[in-house]
């Protein structure tokens, strides 16, 4: 594969975690590719062109061939460019891997959204539930620097809402969830995470991020 | 990996479609495994210690070993045991066929178990969505044999709940949302699924399964 007929675009959104996933991951390739910002209102006719089934981003485009969903997407750039891998060589390895970052999409993300953003009588328990989970996930980081070991691999790619987002979030929202006093490994990782010389660059300006949830926070209490 | 050294153990519930994914996927590579039936009303010690996370079924255990999650164990066999591949060697239709599985997965799973068990005022609803997603289905198969081509691959593996459970529930609620009529190629697919030499001893016997179903059902709506 000539790296020179290559042609790699990104259809994203500046603030999902799920879009910069795929960022920090062609990134971490040393993939250029162009990157088209898409506005979830009024979505482009090649968004809708090329991920027809969903109609979300993030979508990769590789010589005109798509791929959506954000941790297929990885498994994608991490079998066609080959340096710097995400997964491991060991099948059992693999697997473990791909259980985590699963772990993380299908019960994390839902839990931490919802004890973010549900109501007063709500939040209590969704904070506990979510706070669970990141417990399971502080025991299995055990004393490694990334879930991948000494390199960023998969689950750490997965866990970008949790290395970043949750932060801020949690800042704004006025919760407690993952803290260095309440888990100290996974706040640790946080700042190997957002502190990587790559992903640092590849993450949303935290500003621009705080007020545009705050924003959004408060415009959606005043519809209450 | 000497074939001698290898023991491959299964923890499953005979109707489960989940369960009968890595039976299916171990028969297809010819791999020699005992298999442990669960009661998910009092799960054995076993199940728990394999899959202390989500405890539930099916847990694929080799040589002590545990994976747990249906589609992910589905890749592990394929990547352990190399004959007979489920998924094609090309990073971009490997992408394509993990993005129909996660489809059937997270999408029509859930849409059809919504479909067949709701209760009468969300039922045409729920009906005409799943009836959506096997659309999208049928369109994607086109006029394959398998979802994988001339041979079963992951998508078909992971749609198993179409190819065979659809049919007796169905029947049972006296719902028709596949039907040779309405979605020609998909029913055709289900035809050659369940009658594919190696899967059709490998799902459960359809009296039993429309029995207990037929029980459930009743129990259900004797108790409301």
């Amino acid at each position: 594969m000539a790296a020179e007929l290559e042609e790699v675009k990104l259809f994203g959104v500046w603030g999902s975690p799920f879009s910069r996933r795929v960022d920090i991951a062609l990134k971490l390739k040393g993939v250029q590719y162009s990157y088209f910002e898409e506005n979830l209102d009024d979505k482009s006719a090649l968004l809708l062109k090329y991920n027809p089934i969903h109609k979300k981003v993030p979508v990769l485009v590789h010589n005109e061939k798509p791929v959506a969903e954000s941790l297929i997407i990885l498994e994608y750039i991490d079998e066609t460019w080959k340096d710097n891998p995400f997964l491991p060589n060991d099948p059992y390895e693999r697997a473990i891997a791909r259980f985590w970052a699963r772990f993380i999409e299908d019960k994390c993300m839902p839990a931490l959204w919802k004890a973010l953003w549900s109501n007063e009588e709500e939040r209590d328990k969704a904070a506990e539930e979510a706070s669970e989970l990141l417990q399971i996930l502080e025991n299995e980081l055990k004393d490694k620097k990334f879930f991948g070991g000494e390199t960023v691999g998969l689950v750490d790619i997965a866990a970008d809402f949790i290395g970043f987002w949750l932060g801020v979030f949690q800042e704004i929202v006025g919760l407690r969830l993952l803290t260095n006093e309440k888990l100290p490994k996974l706040y640790k990782w946080t700042q190997e995470f957002a502190n990587h010389s790559v992903i640092k660059e590849n993450l949303p300006p935290k500003d621009k991020l705080h007020a545009f949830f705050k924003g959004a926070i408060e415009g959606l209490a005043a519809s209450k």
